[in-house]
């Protein structure tokens, strides 16, 4: 089979394992439901990923590729602030695709606290994001954006908490209470941060 | 048997299914496996809970009535922010039980995304949350502490989210580094949510 041929179907194998983990659970997954939601047989899946660590492991590599790709697309010429905003709001779940990312977000980072494998996966996609996060407030600070006594990591490290709180809590509510919470939420963290007075 | 021997046995059954659980993750739990960790035998552990539903359900009231056991021994006597700050702190995963706490507390919080059972408890407990976090912030708005201008539910939202957001954070890095990351991020924010100035 041609590369390109491989990877397709190895690429809607695993998007049909996010979809199971974010309609089902983690805990939902095998090798055989993958399989029938990929409507693909158990033996296409084996020969694609040799066991369901292999394949979660690919799954989670796939939503990461995938995320990564899209804050390629942002508008980076403007200041530091907006281009910040703008991808902090790719990541939260406002609409259907968000929220799928969103719900194997969650599922992964659950799972990722028991097992070493999926846990150095996660460590090292946040490490990125956080080193994402200090360069561009390292700029804002150089364009006088920001004050210049703040803790560049430690503001990376709390922002990229906000995120991932904001999109625990707009999980846990009603799909119709959720843009509101999140974008004020951020917005009103954002606003802080960026406020120049002591 | 008496009712604080049912209690007790009970809550034997729920601390081993609460101790799988922050050691294996969500999807290893078992009528069997808890029974095996607890010492007893499956049929003791079918006596109080008919199915994995309701001793999941069970662990889950079981470790939220733990946290707000926790909070009333907190001194209120203090500014609101005092208060906020050290009923905050009792979350923060840094120290063995409440990293046991905080990895069941992300677990529960994974599987209630896609158990409408967990997801309606999970939601009443953080809305608990949410109105506690508001009502100290509307005294420490009454006493001059906060700016009149904030959203009350809104910074009670965000609160939540600081929180939740951090736990995740200290979770997914190694044990040495989250006391800093922790007690940093709750800090910052909670020095920017009561500046004064405008």
């Amino acid at each position: 089979m041609s590369d390109a041929a491989t990877q397709r179907w190895g690429g809607h194998i695993l998007e049909a394992a996010l979809q199971v983990i974010a309609e089902e659970g983690f805990a939902a997954v095998s090798m055989r439901g993958v399989a029938a939601a990929a409507g693909v047989s158990l033996a296409q899946v084996q020969y694609y990923f040799r066991s369901k660590d292999e394949l979660l492991a690919a799954a989670f590599e796939h939503v990461s590729h995938e995320v990564v790709a899209q804050a390629s697309t942002i508008d980076t010429s403007g200041p530091p602030q907006e281009v910040l905003r703008a991808l902090l709001h790719l990541w939260l779940p406002m609409d259907e695709p968000r929220v799928r990312t969103a719900r194997v977000w969650l599922a992964f980072t659950a799972a990722a606290v028991t097992s070493p494998d999926l846990g150095a996966r996660n460590a090292a996609v946040d490490q990125d994001l956080r080193a994402h996060f200090a360069a561009l407030l390292t700029e804002a600070r150089t364009r006088g954006e920001l004050r210049t006594d703040l803790d560049i990591d430690g503001e990376a490290t709390l922002l990229l908490a906000v995120v991932d709180g904001l999109v625990v809590q707009a999980l846990t509510r009603p799909p119709a209470e959720r843009a509101d919470l999140l974008v004020a939420g951020l917005d009103t963290h954002l606003n802080r941060l960026f406020a120049t007075h002591p």
